[in-house]
Protein backbone atom coordinates (compact mmCIF):
# COMPACT_ATOMS: atom_id res chain seq x y z
CA UNK A 1 0.00 0.00 0.00
CA UNK A 2 1.51 3.46 -1.58
CA UNK A 3 0.24 6.10 0.36
CA UNK A 4 0.23 9.39 -1.53
CA UNK A 5 -1.38 12.59 -0.22
CA UNK A 6 -0.04 15.76 0.16
CA UNK A 7 -1.02 19.64 -0.10
CA UNK A 8 -2.74 21.24 2.48
CA UNK A 9 -4.70 19.24 4.47
CA UNK A 10 -7.01 20.46 7.52
CA UNK A 11 -8.02 17.89 10.24
CA UNK A 12 -10.81 18.38 12.60
CA UNK A 13 -10.66 17.13 16.12
CA UNK A 14 -6.99 16.77 16.26
CA UNK A 15 -5.76 16.84 19.79
CA UNK A 16 -6.35 13.14 20.42
CA UNK A 17 -7.82 9.72 18.83
CA UNK A 18 -7.94 9.58 15.26
CA UNK A 19 -7.59 12.98 14.45
CA UNK A 20 -4.35 13.13 16.44
CA UNK A 21 -3.13 9.97 14.83
CA UNK A 22 -4.27 11.21 11.49
CA UNK A 23 -1.79 14.32 12.08
CA UNK A 24 0.79 11.87 13.24
CA UNK A 25 0.69 9.79 9.98
CA UNK A 26 0.10 12.37 7.79
CA UNK A 27 3.32 14.04 8.95
CA UNK A 28 5.11 11.35 8.80
CA UNK A 29 4.38 10.52 5.29
CA UNK A 30 4.33 13.69 3.52
CA UNK A 31 7.21 15.57 1.48
CA UNK A 32 8.08 18.93 2.45
CA UNK A 33 5.12 20.62 -0.15
CA UNK A 34 2.51 19.45 2.69
CA UNK A 35 1.32 21.41 5.59
CA UNK A 36 -1.09 20.14 8.11
CA UNK A 37 -3.81 22.26 9.83
CA UNK A 38 -4.60 20.42 12.96
CA UNK A 39 -7.49 21.61 15.09
CA UNK A 40 -8.16 21.58 18.65
CA UNK A 41 -10.71 23.25 20.70
CA UNK A 42 -8.15 24.30 23.23
CA UNK A 43 -4.37 24.73 21.79
CA UNK A 44 -3.28 26.11 24.86
CA UNK A 45 -5.01 23.49 27.73
CA UNK A 46 -3.77 20.17 28.78
CA UNK A 47 -5.63 18.22 26.35
CA UNK A 48 -3.62 19.59 23.80
CA UNK A 49 0.16 18.54 25.03
CA UNK A 50 0.05 15.47 22.64
CA UNK A 51 -0.48 17.69 19.47
CA UNK A 52 1.82 20.68 20.78
CA UNK A 53 4.54 17.96 21.01
CA UNK A 54 4.29 16.24 17.30
CA UNK A 55 4.11 19.85 16.14
CA UNK A 56 7.29 20.65 17.66
CA UNK A 57 8.68 17.07 16.51
CA UNK A 58 8.06 17.96 12.72
CA UNK A 59 8.55 21.99 12.97
CA UNK A 60 7.10 23.50 10.49
CA UNK A 61 4.54 21.42 9.08
CA UNK A 62 2.03 21.53 11.31
CA UNK A 63 0.05 24.61 12.47
CA UNK A 64 -2.39 24.35 15.24
CA UNK A 65 -5.61 26.02 14.83
CA UNK A 66 -8.13 26.82 17.66
CA UNK A 67 -11.47 25.34 16.50
CA UNK A 68 -15.02 23.94 18.00
CA UNK A 69 -17.09 23.28 15.07
CA UNK A 70 -19.94 23.31 17.14
CA UNK A 71 -19.44 27.09 16.83
CA UNK A 72 -20.07 28.90 13.88
CA UNK A 73 -17.91 31.97 14.56
CA UNK A 74 -15.04 29.69 15.91
CA UNK A 75 -15.57 27.98 12.61
CA UNK A 76 -14.90 31.71 10.82
CA UNK A 77 -11.70 32.80 12.76
CA UNK A 78 -10.22 29.23 11.69
CA UNK A 79 -11.23 29.88 7.91
CA UNK A 80 -9.29 33.56 8.34
CA UNK A 81 -6.58 32.10 10.32
CA UNK A 82 -6.20 29.24 7.21
CA UNK A 83 -6.53 31.89 4.61
CA UNK A 84 -3.68 33.75 5.67
CA UNK A 85 -1.31 31.19 5.89
CA UNK A 86 -2.36 28.89 2.95
CA UNK A 87 -1.34 31.15 -0.05
CA UNK A 88 -2.35 30.25 -3.47
CA UNK A 89 -2.80 26.42 -3.77
CA UNK A 90 -5.92 26.47 -1.58
CA UNK A 91 -7.15 23.52 0.75
CA UNK A 92 -6.49 19.96 -0.66
CA UNK A 93 -8.18 18.20 2.01
CA UNK A 94 -10.81 18.74 4.59
CA UNK A 95 -11.32 15.55 6.89
CA UNK A 96 -13.92 16.33 9.66
CA UNK A 97 -12.87 14.18 12.21
CA UNK A 98 -14.24 15.63 15.73
CA UNK A 99 -17.65 14.08 16.81
CA UNK A 100 -19.19 13.16 20.25
CA UNK A 101 -21.23 10.27 21.39
CA UNK A 102 -23.97 11.19 23.73
CA UNK A 103 -25.15 10.00 26.18
CA UNK A 104 -22.66 7.15 27.64
CA UNK A 105 -22.83 4.08 25.94
CA UNK A 106 -24.97 2.30 25.14
CA UNK A 107 -27.18 4.92 24.53
CA UNK A 108 -30.86 3.61 25.31
CA UNK A 109 -34.14 5.98 24.39
CA UNK A 110 -34.76 5.97 28.10
CA UNK A 111 -31.46 7.41 28.56
CA UNK A 112 -31.22 9.70 25.69
CA UNK A 113 -32.76 13.50 25.66
CA UNK A 114 -33.80 15.92 23.80
CA UNK A 115 -30.91 17.82 24.71
CA UNK A 116 -28.43 15.32 23.80
CA UNK A 117 -30.11 14.60 20.31
CA UNK A 118 -29.43 18.40 19.53
CA UNK A 119 -26.12 18.52 20.70
CA UNK A 120 -24.39 15.64 19.16
CA UNK A 121 -25.96 17.08 15.92
CA UNK A 122 -24.75 19.86 15.95
CA UNK A 123 -21.07 18.62 16.60
CA UNK A 124 -21.86 15.75 14.19
CA UNK A 125 -23.35 17.27 11.31
CA UNK A 126 -23.79 21.35 12.15
CA UNK A 127 -19.49 21.21 12.24
CA UNK A 128 -19.40 19.02 9.03
CA UNK A 129 -21.59 21.35 7.56
CA UNK A 130 -20.08 24.94 8.29
CA UNK A 131 -16.44 23.17 7.56
CA UNK A 132 -17.92 22.22 3.98
CA UNK A 133 -19.73 25.88 3.91
CA UNK A 134 -17.34 27.81 4.86
CA UNK A 135 -14.33 26.48 2.96
CA UNK A 136 -15.53 26.16 0.13
CA UNK A 137 -13.56 29.42 -1.68
CA UNK A 138 -10.43 27.57 -0.52
CA UNK A 139 -11.30 24.06 -1.75
CA UNK A 140 -12.58 25.55 -4.98
CA UNK A 141 -8.92 27.24 -5.68
CA UNK A 142 -7.21 24.23 -4.69
CA UNK A 143 -9.61 22.30 -7.02
CA UNK A 144 -8.93 24.66 -10.13
CA UNK A 145 -5.74 24.09 -10.33
CA UNK A 146 -3.99 21.31 -12.48
CA UNK A 147 -3.45 17.75 -10.66
CA UNK A 148 -0.63 15.32 -12.88
CA UNK A 149 -1.20 12.27 -11.32
CA UNK A 150 -5.26 11.69 -12.21
CA UNK A 151 -5.77 8.51 -14.12
CA UNK A 152 -7.81 8.79 -17.10
CA UNK A 153 -11.20 10.20 -16.85
CA UNK A 154 -10.31 11.04 -13.23
CA UNK A 155 -11.19 14.69 -12.21
CA UNK A 156 -11.31 13.68 -8.44
CA UNK A 157 -8.79 12.83 -5.60
CA UNK A 158 -7.77 13.83 -2.16
CA UNK A 159 -4.97 15.30 -3.76
CA UNK A 160 -6.37 17.88 -5.52
CA UNK A 161 -9.60 18.81 -3.92
CA UNK A 162 -12.03 16.72 -1.50
CA UNK A 163 -14.15 16.47 2.43
CA UNK A 164 -13.54 13.37 3.70
CA UNK A 165 -16.52 12.71 6.75
CA UNK A 166 -15.26 10.95 9.23
CA UNK A 167 -18.70 8.29 9.60
CA UNK A 168 -19.34 5.24 11.12
CA UNK A 169 -20.73 1.30 10.42
CA UNK A 170 -23.65 1.77 12.44
CA UNK A 171 -24.97 4.89 11.05
CA UNK A 172 -25.83 2.35 8.19
CA UNK A 173 -29.91 1.87 8.28
CA UNK A 174 -29.52 -1.52 6.01
CA UNK A 175 -27.06 -3.28 8.94
CA UNK A 176 -29.40 -1.46 11.94
CA UNK A 177 -31.44 -4.36 12.94
CA UNK A 178 -28.26 -6.58 12.76
CA UNK A 179 -26.41 -4.32 14.91
CA UNK A 180 -29.09 -2.13 17.21
CA UNK A 181 -28.68 -3.97 20.41
CA UNK A 182 -25.06 -3.62 20.43
CA UNK A 183 -24.87 0.05 20.40
CA UNK A 184 -28.26 1.39 20.59
CA UNK A 185 -27.07 5.24 20.58
CA UNK A 186 -29.87 7.05 19.29
CA UNK A 187 -28.35 10.09 19.08
CA UNK A 188 -25.38 9.57 17.62
CA UNK A 189 -26.64 6.75 14.84
CA UNK A 190 -29.33 9.78 13.98
CA UNK A 191 -26.60 12.25 13.29
CA UNK A 192 -24.25 10.13 11.36
CA UNK A 193 -27.34 8.62 9.14
CA UNK A 194 -27.68 12.95 8.48
CA UNK A 195 -23.94 13.26 8.18
CA UNK A 196 -24.20 10.72 5.54
CA UNK A 197 -26.82 12.31 3.66
CA UNK A 198 -24.61 15.62 3.59
CA UNK A 199 -22.24 13.34 2.03
CA UNK A 200 -24.28 12.50 -0.86
CA UNK A 201 -25.89 16.32 -1.02
CA UNK A 202 -22.05 17.89 -1.09
CA UNK A 203 -21.25 15.17 -3.54
CA UNK A 204 -23.44 15.85 -5.99
CA UNK A 205 -23.35 19.39 -5.19
CA UNK A 206 -19.42 20.00 -5.83
CA UNK A 207 -18.62 17.35 -8.51
CA UNK A 208 -18.65 20.12 -11.08
CA UNK A 209 -16.26 21.91 -9.06
CA UNK A 210 -13.90 18.52 -9.05
CA UNK A 211 -14.38 17.95 -5.55
CA UNK A 212 -14.53 14.52 -4.07
CA UNK A 213 -16.86 14.03 -0.72
CA UNK A 214 -16.42 10.47 0.90
CA UNK A 215 -17.85 9.43 4.22
CA UNK A 216 -15.43 6.71 5.53
CA UNK A 217 -16.05 4.34 8.73
CA UNK A 218 -12.49 4.25 10.36
CA UNK A 219 -13.10 0.71 11.54
CA UNK A 220 -14.05 -0.18 15.75
CA UNK A 221 -10.95 1.09 17.18
CA UNK A 222 -9.25 2.00 20.84
CA UNK A 223 -9.63 5.66 21.45
CA UNK A 224 -11.75 7.78 24.11
CA UNK A 225 -14.76 6.99 21.99
CA UNK A 226 -14.30 3.81 20.86
CA UNK A 227 -13.54 2.13 24.50
CA UNK A 228 -10.91 -0.53 25.23
CA UNK A 229 -12.61 -3.38 24.02
CA UNK A 230 -12.33 -1.69 20.25
CA UNK A 231 -10.11 -4.09 18.20
CA UNK A 232 -8.39 -1.86 16.30
CA UNK A 233 -5.60 0.64 17.03
CA UNK A 234 -5.71 4.05 16.28
CA UNK A 235 -2.33 2.95 14.18
CA UNK A 236 -3.80 0.26 12.51
CA UNK A 237 -7.24 2.36 11.45
CA UNK A 238 -5.51 5.49 10.30
CA UNK A 239 -3.25 3.42 8.45
CA UNK A 240 -5.67 1.86 6.83
CA UNK A 241 -7.87 5.12 5.93
CA UNK A 242 -4.84 7.06 4.28
CA UNK A 243 -4.36 4.08 2.45
CA UNK A 244 -8.25 4.31 1.34
CA UNK A 245 -8.62 8.04 1.18
CA UNK A 246 -5.29 8.48 -1.53
CA UNK A 247 -6.57 5.92 -3.67
CA UNK A 248 -9.85 7.69 -3.76
CA UNK A 249 -11.30 8.82 -7.22
CA UNK A 250 -14.92 9.62 -9.07
CA UNK A 251 -16.80 6.82 -8.52
CA UNK A 252 -15.85 7.08 -4.72
CA UNK A 253 -17.68 10.06 -4.53
CA UNK A 254 -20.79 10.22 -2.27
CA UNK A 255 -20.15 6.64 -0.97
CA UNK A 256 -19.66 5.41 2.54
CA UNK A 257 -16.39 3.15 2.68
CA UNK A 258 -14.92 1.55 5.58
CA UNK A 259 -11.33 2.04 6.40
CA UNK A 260 -10.42 -0.85 4.08
CA UNK A 261 -12.43 0.47 1.68
CA UNK A 262 -15.12 -1.69 1.34
CA UNK A 263 -18.47 0.02 0.62
CA UNK A 264 -21.13 -0.09 3.01
CA UNK A 265 -24.72 0.44 2.10
CA UNK A 266 -26.55 2.87 3.23
CA UNK B 1 -58.58 -1.27 -1.15
CA UNK B 2 -60.15 -1.46 1.85
CA UNK B 3 -58.95 0.62 4.81
CA UNK B 4 -59.21 -0.89 8.59
CA UNK B 5 -57.76 1.27 11.23
CA UNK B 6 -59.68 1.88 14.61
CA UNK B 7 -58.59 2.49 17.98
CA UNK B 8 -57.05 5.61 19.70
CA UNK B 9 -55.18 7.77 16.62
CA UNK B 10 -52.97 10.81 17.10
CA UNK B 11 -51.72 12.88 14.50
CA UNK B 12 -49.32 15.67 14.33
CA UNK B 13 -49.18 18.80 12.45
CA UNK B 14 -53.31 18.24 12.00
CA UNK B 15 -54.47 21.84 11.47
CA UNK B 16 -53.95 21.98 7.44
CA UNK B 17 -52.25 20.18 4.84
CA UNK B 18 -51.31 15.98 4.44
CA UNK B 19 -52.30 16.29 8.19
CA UNK B 20 -56.00 17.60 8.28
CA UNK B 21 -56.68 15.09 5.51
CA UNK B 22 -55.79 12.38 7.57
CA UNK B 23 -57.51 13.61 10.27
CA UNK B 24 -60.99 14.00 7.69
CA UNK B 25 -60.52 10.80 6.31
CA UNK B 26 -59.95 8.98 9.36
CA UNK B 27 -62.59 10.12 11.35
CA UNK B 28 -64.89 9.98 8.02
CA UNK B 29 -63.77 5.93 7.23
CA UNK B 30 -63.46 4.56 11.10
CA UNK B 31 -66.10 3.26 13.69
CA UNK B 32 -67.49 4.58 17.03
CA UNK B 33 -64.83 2.57 18.61
CA UNK B 34 -62.08 5.73 16.87
CA UNK B 35 -61.25 8.25 18.41
CA UNK B 36 -58.88 10.48 17.00
CA UNK B 37 -56.17 12.79 18.72
CA UNK B 38 -55.76 16.10 16.46
CA UNK B 39 -52.98 18.45 17.06
CA UNK B 40 -52.15 21.55 16.26
CA UNK B 41 -50.03 24.54 17.41
CA UNK B 42 -52.60 27.06 17.95
CA UNK B 43 -56.04 25.16 18.63
CA UNK B 44 -57.73 28.30 19.10
CA UNK B 45 -55.62 30.50 16.32
CA UNK B 46 -56.75 31.17 12.43
CA UNK B 47 -54.93 28.82 11.22
CA UNK B 48 -56.60 26.00 13.30
CA UNK B 49 -60.18 27.21 11.36
CA UNK B 50 -60.67 24.44 9.08
CA UNK B 51 -59.73 22.07 11.79
CA UNK B 52 -62.45 22.99 13.99
CA UNK B 53 -64.81 22.76 11.51
CA UNK B 54 -63.98 19.27 11.08
CA UNK B 55 -64.18 18.56 14.41
CA UNK B 56 -67.22 20.12 14.56
CA UNK B 57 -68.80 17.76 11.70
CA UNK B 58 -68.02 15.02 13.31
CA UNK B 59 -68.46 15.67 17.01
CA UNK B 60 -67.06 13.82 19.43
CA UNK B 61 -64.89 12.08 17.61
CA UNK B 62 -62.27 14.42 17.25
CA UNK B 63 -60.46 15.94 20.37
CA UNK B 64 -57.97 19.14 18.95
CA UNK B 65 -54.83 19.01 21.54
CA UNK B 66 -52.69 22.19 22.02
CA UNK B 67 -49.02 20.62 20.71
CA UNK B 68 -45.73 22.16 19.53
CA UNK B 69 -43.68 19.31 19.15
CA UNK B 70 -40.26 21.20 18.58
CA UNK B 71 -41.02 22.00 22.34
CA UNK B 72 -40.49 19.33 24.97
CA UNK B 73 -42.82 20.95 27.49
CA UNK B 74 -46.00 21.03 25.32
CA UNK B 75 -45.16 17.62 23.79
CA UNK B 76 -45.37 16.43 27.84
CA UNK B 77 -48.44 18.63 28.37
CA UNK B 78 -50.07 16.99 25.33
CA UNK B 79 -49.36 13.63 26.38
CA UNK B 80 -50.70 14.72 29.87
CA UNK B 81 -54.23 15.72 28.02
CA UNK B 82 -54.45 12.57 25.58
CA UNK B 83 -54.00 10.04 29.18
CA UNK B 84 -56.65 11.73 31.02
CA UNK B 85 -58.72 10.82 28.46
CA UNK B 86 -57.78 8.14 26.71
CA UNK B 87 -58.79 5.36 28.60
CA UNK B 88 -57.64 1.72 29.13
CA UNK B 89 -56.97 0.54 25.53
CA UNK B 90 -54.03 3.03 25.12
CA UNK B 91 -52.56 4.41 21.76
CA UNK B 92 -52.64 2.50 18.82
CA UNK B 93 -51.58 4.73 16.34
CA UNK B 94 -49.25 7.76 16.21
CA UNK B 95 -48.70 9.52 13.68
CA UNK B 96 -45.98 11.83 12.99
CA UNK B 97 -46.64 14.10 10.63
CA UNK B 98 -45.61 17.78 11.51
CA UNK B 99 -42.60 18.79 9.77
CA UNK B 100 -40.68 22.16 8.54
CA UNK B 101 -38.50 22.54 5.25
CA UNK B 102 -36.32 25.61 5.60
CA UNK B 103 -34.82 27.50 4.11
CA UNK B 104 -37.59 27.60 1.09
CA UNK B 105 -36.92 25.79 -1.99
CA UNK B 106 -34.39 24.96 -3.71
CA UNK B 107 -32.47 25.48 -0.56
CA UNK B 108 -29.28 25.49 -1.71
CA UNK B 109 -25.96 25.51 0.31
CA UNK B 110 -25.16 28.95 -0.07
CA UNK B 111 -28.81 29.45 1.37
CA UNK B 112 -29.00 27.24 4.11
CA UNK B 113 -27.50 28.53 7.64
CA UNK B 114 -26.38 26.13 10.75
CA UNK B 115 -29.63 27.87 12.10
CA UNK B 116 -31.95 26.33 9.58
CA UNK B 117 -29.81 22.83 10.12
CA UNK B 118 -30.71 23.12 14.11
CA UNK B 119 -34.13 24.52 13.74
CA UNK B 120 -35.55 21.97 10.89
CA UNK B 121 -33.80 18.52 13.06
CA UNK B 122 -35.24 20.02 15.88
CA UNK B 123 -39.26 20.08 14.27
CA UNK B 124 -38.57 17.02 12.00
CA UNK B 125 -36.37 14.47 14.21
CA UNK B 126 -36.71 15.98 17.96
CA UNK B 127 -40.59 16.13 17.67
CA UNK B 128 -41.04 12.64 16.29
CA UNK B 129 -37.89 11.41 18.72
CA UNK B 130 -39.92 13.13 21.64
CA UNK B 131 -43.30 11.87 20.85
CA UNK B 132 -42.41 8.46 20.42
CA UNK B 133 -39.98 8.19 23.69
CA UNK B 134 -43.40 10.21 25.58
CA UNK B 135 -46.08 8.33 24.42
CA UNK B 136 -44.49 4.94 24.81
CA UNK B 137 -45.91 4.12 27.94
CA UNK B 138 -49.68 4.16 26.25
CA UNK B 139 -48.16 2.36 23.15
CA UNK B 140 -47.05 0.12 25.07
CA UNK B 141 -51.10 -0.34 27.18
CA UNK B 142 -52.03 -0.90 23.62
CA UNK B 143 -49.80 -3.24 21.96
CA UNK B 144 -50.50 -5.43 25.41
CA UNK B 145 -54.18 -5.90 24.17
CA UNK B 146 -54.70 -8.90 21.48
CA UNK B 147 -55.39 -7.69 18.05
CA UNK B 148 -58.36 -10.21 16.64
CA UNK B 149 -57.68 -9.68 13.25
CA UNK B 150 -54.15 -10.40 13.11
CA UNK B 151 -52.64 -13.03 10.00
CA UNK B 152 -50.88 -15.88 10.99
CA UNK B 153 -47.40 -14.64 12.97
CA UNK B 154 -48.00 -11.27 12.36
CA UNK B 155 -48.15 -9.74 15.92
CA UNK B 156 -47.49 -6.32 14.88
CA UNK B 157 -50.29 -3.60 12.96
CA UNK B 158 -51.26 -0.01 12.91
CA UNK B 159 -54.88 -1.36 14.60
CA UNK B 160 -52.63 -2.86 17.22
CA UNK B 161 -49.79 0.08 17.91
CA UNK B 162 -47.64 1.56 15.90
CA UNK B 163 -45.48 4.53 14.57
CA UNK B 164 -45.61 6.48 11.31
CA UNK B 165 -43.05 8.59 10.60
CA UNK B 166 -43.71 10.72 7.32
CA UNK B 167 -40.49 10.90 5.79
CA UNK B 168 -40.01 11.65 2.23
CA UNK B 169 -38.34 10.15 -0.61
CA UNK B 170 -35.66 12.83 -0.92
CA UNK B 171 -34.80 11.23 2.31
CA UNK B 172 -32.98 8.40 -0.42
CA UNK B 173 -29.18 8.81 -0.50
CA UNK B 174 -29.12 5.62 -3.14
CA UNK B 175 -31.32 8.20 -4.85
CA UNK B 176 -29.82 11.57 -4.29
CA UNK B 177 -27.95 11.81 -7.35
CA UNK B 178 -30.91 11.08 -8.92
CA UNK B 179 -32.81 13.94 -7.64
CA UNK B 180 -30.20 16.52 -6.07
CA UNK B 181 -30.51 19.18 -8.41
CA UNK B 182 -34.39 19.23 -8.73
CA UNK B 183 -34.69 19.69 -5.02
CA UNK B 184 -31.17 20.43 -2.40
CA UNK B 185 -32.84 20.96 0.58
CA UNK B 186 -29.90 20.06 2.80
CA UNK B 187 -31.45 20.58 5.85
CA UNK B 188 -34.52 19.00 4.99
CA UNK B 189 -32.45 16.25 3.44
CA UNK B 190 -30.30 15.63 6.28
CA UNK B 191 -33.39 15.87 8.77
CA UNK B 192 -35.10 13.07 7.09
CA UNK B 193 -32.20 11.11 6.36
CA UNK B 194 -31.43 10.93 10.50
CA UNK B 195 -36.05 10.52 10.77
CA UNK B 196 -35.38 7.35 8.71
CA UNK B 197 -32.72 5.84 10.82
CA UNK B 198 -34.65 6.90 14.29
CA UNK B 199 -37.45 4.60 12.69
CA UNK B 200 -35.05 1.99 12.25
CA UNK B 201 -33.89 2.55 15.79
CA UNK B 202 -37.47 2.29 16.46
CA UNK B 203 -38.42 -0.07 14.81
CA UNK B 204 -35.84 -2.64 16.54
CA UNK B 205 -36.09 -1.35 19.87
CA UNK B 206 -40.06 -2.21 20.45
CA UNK B 207 -40.39 -5.08 18.07
CA UNK B 208 -40.40 -6.85 21.25
CA UNK B 209 -43.49 -4.87 22.52
CA UNK B 210 -45.07 -5.69 19.12
CA UNK B 211 -45.28 -1.85 18.26
CA UNK B 212 -44.32 -1.41 14.47
CA UNK B 213 -42.62 1.19 13.54
CA UNK B 214 -42.43 2.49 9.28
CA UNK B 215 -41.75 5.64 8.04
CA UNK B 216 -44.22 6.48 4.77
CA UNK B 217 -43.52 8.79 2.12
CA UNK B 218 -46.81 10.82 1.04
CA UNK B 219 -45.52 11.51 -2.35
CA UNK B 220 -45.39 15.45 -3.97
CA UNK B 221 -48.45 16.72 -2.53
CA UNK B 222 -49.73 19.91 -3.44
CA UNK B 223 -49.53 21.52 0.03
CA UNK B 224 -47.81 24.91 1.82
CA UNK B 225 -44.92 22.75 1.21
CA UNK B 226 -45.15 20.93 -1.61
CA UNK B 227 -45.98 23.60 -3.65
CA UNK B 228 -48.31 24.57 -5.94
CA UNK B 229 -46.84 21.90 -9.01
CA UNK B 230 -47.14 18.82 -7.20
CA UNK B 231 -48.84 16.43 -9.42
CA UNK B 232 -51.14 14.80 -6.07
CA UNK B 233 -53.95 15.87 -4.11
CA UNK B 234 -54.24 15.79 -0.40
CA UNK B 235 -56.74 13.60 -0.74
CA UNK B 236 -55.37 11.17 -2.99
CA UNK B 237 -52.12 10.99 -1.35
CA UNK B 238 -53.90 9.86 1.92
CA UNK B 239 -56.46 7.64 0.67
CA UNK B 240 -53.75 5.50 -0.57
CA UNK B 241 -51.89 5.93 2.59
CA UNK B 242 -54.09 4.83 4.90
CA UNK B 243 -54.39 1.87 2.84
CA UNK B 244 -50.80 0.94 3.14
CA UNK B 245 -50.82 2.03 6.78
CA UNK B 246 -53.97 -0.81 7.46
CA UNK B 247 -52.41 -3.43 5.39
CA UNK B 248 -49.11 -3.13 7.50
CA UNK B 249 -47.56 -5.86 9.46
CA UNK B 250 -44.48 -7.16 11.11
CA UNK B 251 -42.49 -7.26 7.68
CA UNK B 252 -42.41 -3.50 7.08
CA UNK B 253 -41.71 -2.62 10.53
CA UNK B 254 -38.32 -0.39 9.91
CA UNK B 255 -38.94 -0.09 6.17
CA UNK B 256 -39.16 3.27 3.83
CA UNK B 257 -42.23 2.79 2.00
CA UNK B 258 -44.31 5.45 -0.32
CA UNK B 259 -47.93 6.37 -0.65
CA UNK B 260 -48.60 2.99 -2.80
CA UNK B 261 -46.67 0.79 -0.53
CA UNK B 262 -43.26 0.43 -2.64
CA UNK B 263 -40.20 0.04 -0.76
CA UNK B 264 -37.79 2.95 -1.26
CA UNK B 265 -34.24 2.50 -0.59
CA UNK B 266 -32.25 3.88 2.15
N1 LIG C 1 -13.44 5.09 17.84
C1 LIG C 1 -14.27 4.37 17.13
O1 LIG C 1 -14.44 3.14 17.33
C2 LIG C 1 -15.07 5.02 16.03
C3 LIG C 1 -15.93 4.20 15.29
C4 LIG C 1 -16.66 4.77 14.26
C5 LIG C 1 -16.52 6.11 13.98
N2 LIG C 1 -15.69 6.89 14.73
C6 LIG C 1 -15.57 8.31 14.37
O2 LIG C 1 -14.21 8.67 14.29
C7 LIG C 1 -14.06 10.07 14.60
C8 LIG C 1 -12.99 10.26 15.66
O3 LIG C 1 -13.41 9.56 16.81
P1 LIG C 1 -12.41 9.14 17.98
O4 LIG C 1 -12.67 7.72 18.28
O5 LIG C 1 -11.04 9.59 17.69
O6 LIG C 1 -13.07 10.03 19.17
P2 LIG C 1 -12.40 10.71 20.44
O7 LIG C 1 -11.21 9.95 20.86
O8 LIG C 1 -13.51 10.90 21.43
O9 LIG C 1 -11.93 12.14 19.88
C9 LIG C 1 -12.90 13.05 19.46
C10 LIG C 1 -12.20 14.29 18.99
O10 LIG C 1 -13.18 15.22 18.55
C11 LIG C 1 -12.98 16.44 19.22
N3 LIG C 1 -14.20 17.20 19.36
C12 LIG C 1 -15.37 16.84 19.95
N4 LIG C 1 -16.25 17.83 19.89
C13 LIG C 1 -15.64 18.86 19.24
C14 LIG C 1 -16.03 20.16 18.86
N5 LIG C 1 -17.26 20.65 19.15
N6 LIG C 1 -15.16 20.93 18.19
C15 LIG C 1 -13.93 20.47 17.89
N7 LIG C 1 -13.49 19.25 18.23
C16 LIG C 1 -14.34 18.46 18.91
C17 LIG C 1 -12.38 16.06 20.56
O11 LIG C 1 -11.76 17.19 21.16
P3 LIG C 1 -11.75 17.44 22.79
O12 LIG C 1 -10.54 16.76 23.31
O13 LIG C 1 -11.71 18.94 22.89
O14 LIG C 1 -13.03 16.85 23.34
C18 LIG C 1 -11.40 14.99 20.10
O15 LIG C 1 -10.27 15.59 19.53
C19 LIG C 1 -15.44 10.55 15.02
O16 LIG C 1 -16.08 11.15 13.91
C20 LIG C 1 -16.16 9.27 15.39
O17 LIG C 1 -17.56 9.38 15.24
C21 LIG C 1 -14.96 6.38 15.76
N1 LIG D 1 -46.15 17.92 0.49
C1 LIG D 1 -45.25 17.11 -0.04
O1 LIG D 1 -45.05 17.07 -1.27
C2 LIG D 1 -44.45 16.22 0.86
C3 LIG D 1 -43.52 15.35 0.23
C4 LIG D 1 -42.79 14.49 1.03
C5 LIG D 1 -42.99 14.50 2.40
N2 LIG D 1 -43.88 15.36 2.98
C6 LIG D 1 -44.05 15.30 4.43
O2 LIG D 1 -45.41 15.23 4.75
C7 LIG D 1 -45.63 15.80 6.05
C8 LIG D 1 -46.74 16.83 5.98
O3 LIG D 1 -46.34 17.83 5.06
P1 LIG D 1 -47.37 18.85 4.38
O4 LIG D 1 -47.04 18.86 2.93
O5 LIG D 1 -48.74 18.58 4.84
O6 LIG D 1 -46.79 20.23 5.01
P2 LIG D 1 -47.54 21.58 5.38
O7 LIG D 1 -48.72 21.78 4.52
O8 LIG D 1 -46.48 22.62 5.40
O9 LIG D 1 -48.05 21.31 6.88
C9 LIG D 1 -47.11 21.13 7.90
C10 LIG D 1 -47.87 20.89 9.18
O10 LIG D 1 -46.89 20.68 10.23
C11 LIG D 1 -47.18 21.60 11.26
N3 LIG D 1 -45.98 21.95 12.03
C12 LIG D 1 -44.83 22.51 11.59
N4 LIG D 1 -43.98 22.69 12.62
C13 LIG D 1 -44.62 22.24 13.74
C14 LIG D 1 -44.28 22.15 15.10
N5 LIG D 1 -43.08 22.58 15.57
N6 LIG D 1 -45.17 21.62 15.96
C15 LIG D 1 -46.36 21.17 15.52
N7 LIG D 1 -46.76 21.24 14.25
C16 LIG D 1 -45.90 21.77 13.37
C17 LIG D 1 -47.82 22.81 10.60
O11 LIG D 1 -48.50 23.60 11.56
P3 LIG D 1 -48.57 25.23 11.47
O12 LIG D 1 -49.77 25.55 10.64
O13 LIG D 1 -48.70 25.64 12.91
O14 LIG D 1 -47.31 25.71 10.83
C18 LIG D 1 -48.71 22.08 9.61
O15 LIG D 1 -49.87 21.62 10.26
C19 LIG D 1 -44.29 16.38 6.48
O16 LIG D 1 -43.65 15.46 7.32
C20 LIG D 1 -43.53 16.51 5.18
O17 LIG D 1 -42.13 16.46 5.38
C21 LIG D 1 -44.60 16.22 2.23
Amino acid sequence: MSVKLEGNIFVTGSNRGIGLELVKQLAGMTGGDTHIYACCREPEGSRAQALREVTTQYSGKISIIKLDVSDEDSVSAAVQAVSKQIGDGGLNLLINNAAIAKPTFPGTLAATSKKHMMEVYETNVGGPFLTAKMFLPLLQKAAGGNSAEMHKGDTMSCRRAAIINISTYISSMEKCSENFHLAQMYAYRTSKAALNMLTCCLAEDLKTHNILVTAIHPGWVRTELGGSKAPLTSQESVLSMLSVMSSLSNKDSGMLLDWQGTTIPW
